[in-house]
């Protein structure tokens, strides 16, 4: 099927002269992950990872993916012709070196430059320069010859009234507007889903596992123009955003309208989501102003209403979850039980939460060895049952009225051995490390990381991701600026100083491939401590509150301390969850949360 | 005095109306210790701390001091009409804000364009353009009023051989020469003396505990002209110059030279260190590629036979003071052993050791609440006698004919409280935990710092300064691009990768105003574990063998493998250092290095 697919691929570019097509995964924003209308990449390739890009030659086909997809690209790339390229690998070529080699002299290489942000864009422009190569951007290759492809989303745009949100849109994009004064800024072009969202407290359907909208905007210090399909909007949305004085226009409308603006002098835009095609079509007089919007370290930083709100949605889904893991402790040997079923009962459990909205990301259910792969997902055709041994590793999150979660557990099915306790326990001290940090204010996640992942370091190990990323409410579950990473990455913004109210996820984990996954994650939100003569001290208070399964632990491998935060986390789970269960549930986890 | 100096001062901006005048403490290369020639702030102020800056306008006097001095500061500036300035605390103005606050409309700023860097003095420049004030920099008017200056130094600028350094200054040169020519500068001008004492291979005498010679120093693809007093060459250098073709003219030449260059187009200089007089003198055409050395880097990274002489240096510091430790405990009870007279018994022990040939900076040697100053020195009038009870703190180092060392050790003399241990213990704790850090290549000090003062903070303490600086090699006893901090300071440059070879010193420490000082300060190099699938491990190996106190060692803060790293230490400092000693100084360390 995918060869087939890359034929008539192939027989477009032919017709276009096109010598190299890029199919990135993208939406018109760069959402992180992207609607079913948005799926070219998946379709082309039959990979099925939230990150990816698919190159397309002649002759060739090849796949980019990083560290989390190397398995399962492995395993869904069987068959298709398409070589598998793992980013960052030493002799992987990258994207650019790997089209600069392959396109021919005066050539032309192709995308739709509605999904391709502007920085690579360019990157890729200046790098075909040496081989007199150009850029076709104008169409849509993989649109022309999907032909039962899913429409645009049409679901209702919803207001996040200020119970929730605690701050109104007018008090949001004021404090913009001022911003944008102060900084010489005569307009800024907001291209990325969740700032809107949060600009304008409206959520809604458009993107899978994100509340968020399918939207343009663009702000000066005297218009606020919202770019989408009016027709999604609810009577109390459109009643608040006329009383506020946001004026709608459609959607593709955003192209046209910058084309049109001459008239300012500077404009802000974040090239690395930016995409192309809008772009291309600011006027080349205006100076761009290329950082990122002001929006995305506010939104970062949630405010009381937000935290306490959080916090409830964190006791509803925790509820769930444990439930979970009571139903599966206490099923699993009677056999039936596999990876999709047990996402699905933990679904169910979900839904029966007050204000459930979705999921907060596809629900990662992996067995052992399909747990060594760190966003494995299982599919109807590859999914393996569940057997009263081993680890089952269940990666899950819940969008509620009042909040987003995102949580790793590890749950013991039966018989581990020291092995695994050694590597289960590692992975629990490391997260308890980094939960009972104490830091002076001015520390980032660079500064932090070591606390959690200097445990798997001496051990010779490592986990080839972030330790943790922001987390946003009711918007994308990876949220920038913040996050808990030792080093820079390239395209990706989390080394900013940890500032109160933001919330991060603290996720060790360490992946034996063809043997097991363990990965154990909290989330935890920056407080003040104290303050004296050297300064604010600062903390973490943790949102989460499911059980750790005590069966995988090694006591003698952990300090005083660590088992004492251990005994006193579990104590709260059990005061904070245990009222909302059955006897028999309270009465399990009332055993499984007894001090170690 | 103080005031009567003051006042000549005045008369002299008086006469050429300048009406702020600035002395900061630099020689002519921003060298962080300065010989007598150049202490004009501690002859304008009467403060002796190796960094400040004092302004003085016609009626007002204040200096800025960082966050080691404030103590030392306050009592040295009583009577002298000088006010203090803490750096970086609330409310206290920077020195610039000062200036531009108290200059007058169309004013004059006046300082000594050698002592000043480009990057301080194009920012006050820029500063006082608001009030239309301009700036004096050709005249040194406190050499003016310094009747009894100190001469230039003219001590014998010697050789460090290859069988010392491992590789020749041609060799260096070279490279530099490559490095030039690949980044398209068409000049070097070289103005820090470890920089160029690195790439000469020259060592002298003509700072105070610093090797190294008074010189600047241009390279270009062809040419290598070193700028000093030609007088001061040994015969066997003048000779190693002659073979490799570096050209010698006059130290002051360099102004001149400078000004005459006209047919280059780009030039490498960093403005942080390059004085403003020769910056002032670089014709306006030619574009200034402001940048670190790459020097800096290459003599970082020690070689094979740099780390092999260290050892040997370290070994033999170690010795001297480890029978200083058992001389003080030995001996402090029978009374009479000032801070000063201890300082002198432990030169007295290093002088013994073979191919001794300098401090490597002046020693702190501080007697309780004295050791509360994180730099302190006691001096003829204020110097305490040291009794047979709590803390003394002792921070020194030597420079050998094959290396330098630095070290501090803390050293029980009696009685100390609990908290005194429960604060000990802690510094040791993170000295130790920062030592045996296992990381993956890539990272820097600011990852790594946590390990080390995450300890401190747990307790709501901190220490004002980095945890470790990069030590020099017979050069400056602190030297970049190595460190460990665990946040950006200004003006110093210690954040780079951790390179096999680099040496930092890891010195965790806490300070009570008016009881003690604790500091315990060992030497690491940077290794290379072992590399597997998740890259590059890295480790530290320990240079400094000296014992540390373990009667202020409360074991039951402790965790296990901190205990077994102290012992395992305790064992190669008894077996390194105890074939050197008396049997009486042996028997004693075996029980000092005992097991705990």
């Amino acid at each position: 099927m995918i060869k087939k697919r890359l034929e008539a691929l192939r027989n477009l570019m032919s017709e276009r002269n096109i010598d190299v097509y890029m199919v990135p995964t993208s939406d018109f924003h760069q959402t992180e992950a992207v609607g079913s209308y948005f799926k070219a990449r998946e379709y082309m390739s039959g990979f099925t990872g939230s990150e990816g890009i698919l190159v397309v030659t002649m002759d060739e086909a090849a796949l980019w993916v990083d560290g989390r997809y190397f398995i399962q690209a492995e395993k869904q790339l069987k068959g298709s012709t398409i070589v598998k390229m793992e980013m960052d690998q030493p002799g992987v070529p990258t994207i650019e070196e790997y089209i600069v080699e392959r396109i021919p002299s005066e050539g032309v290489l192709g995308f739709d430059g509605r999904v391709v942000n502007a920085h690579l864009a360019m990157a890729l422009d200046e790098a075909v320069l040496d081989k007199m190569a150009s850029i076709a951007c104008e169409e849509d290759l993989v649109g022309m010859i999907w032909e039962d492809r899913p429409s645009l989303p049409t679901g209702e745009a919803w207001l996040l009234t200020e119970e929730r949100c605690g701050e109104s849109s007018a008090s949001k994009i004021e404090k913009l507007q001022t911003y944008l004064e102060e900084n010489n800024c005569d307009m800024q072009i907001l291209s990325t889903l969740d700032d809107i969202a949060w600009l304008t407290n409206m959520r809604g359907s458009d993107v899978e596992n994100f509340p968020v909208v399918l939207a343009f905007m663009v702000v000066t210090p005297a218009e606020k123009i919202l770019f989408m399909d009016e027709n999604k909007l609810s009577g109390e949305l459109a009643a608040q955003f006329e009383k506020d004085g946001i004026e709608i226009r459609p959607y593709e409308g955003i192209y046209e309208f910058v084309a049109g603006v001459n008239n300012i002098e500077t404009v802000l835009v974040n090239l690395n989501t930016l995409n192309y095609k809008i772009y291309s079509n600011i006027h080349p007089d205006i100076e761009i102003i290329d950082d990122f919007s002001p929006t995305q370290l506010w939104k970062a930083c949630k405010n009381q209403v937000e935290l306490e709100n959080t916090r409830n949605a964190h006791i509803k889904d925790c509820i769930a979850q444990t439930k979970f893991i009571y139903w599966l402790k206490h099923n699993v040997a009677k056999g039936g039980i596999t990876e999709i079923s047990a996402a699905e009962k933990l679904l169910q459990l979900r839904q029966e939460q007050e204000g459930f909205i979705d999921l907060s990301f596809e629900t990662i259910s992996a067995y052992m060895a399909n747990a060594a792969a760190a966003h494995y997902h299982p599919t109807a055709d590859d999914c393996a049952e569940l057997k009263p041994e081993g680890f089952y590793l269940v990666d899950s999150g819940g969008h509620y009225c009042d909040g987003s979660t995102d949580t790793t557990r590890t749950i013991v099915l039966g018989p581990v051995t020291d092995q695994m306790k050694l590597h289960f326990t590692a992975i629990l001290r490391g997260m308890i490390r980094l939960s009972k940090a104490k830091f002076l204010y001015g520390c980032n996640g660079r500064n932090l990381d070591i606390l959690c992942r200097g445990v798997i370091w001496d051990m010779g190990l490592n986990y080839r991701h972030g330790t943790g990323h922001g987390v946003g409410h009711l918007s994308t579950i990876h949220e920038e600026p913040n996050g808990f990473r030792w080093k820079e990455v390239e395209g990706i913004n989390d080394g900013a100083i940890l500032e109160v109210g933001m919330v991060t996820s603290n996720e060790p984990a360490l992946y034996f491939e063809g043997e097991y996954g363990i990965r154990t994650e909290n989330e935890i939100v920056v407080q003040k401590d104290f303050e004296n003569e050297f300064g604010q001290f600062m903390k973490f208070e943790t949102l989460t509150f499911v059980p750790i399964d005590r069966e995988a632990i090694d006591k003698s491998l952990m300090t005083a301390d660590e088992i004492q935060w251990l005994n006193e986390y579990h104590a709260e789970v059990y005061s904070k969850i245990s009222p909302f269960l059955s006897e028999e549930e309270a009465a399990w986890l009332k055993e499984v949360t007894a001090e170690i």
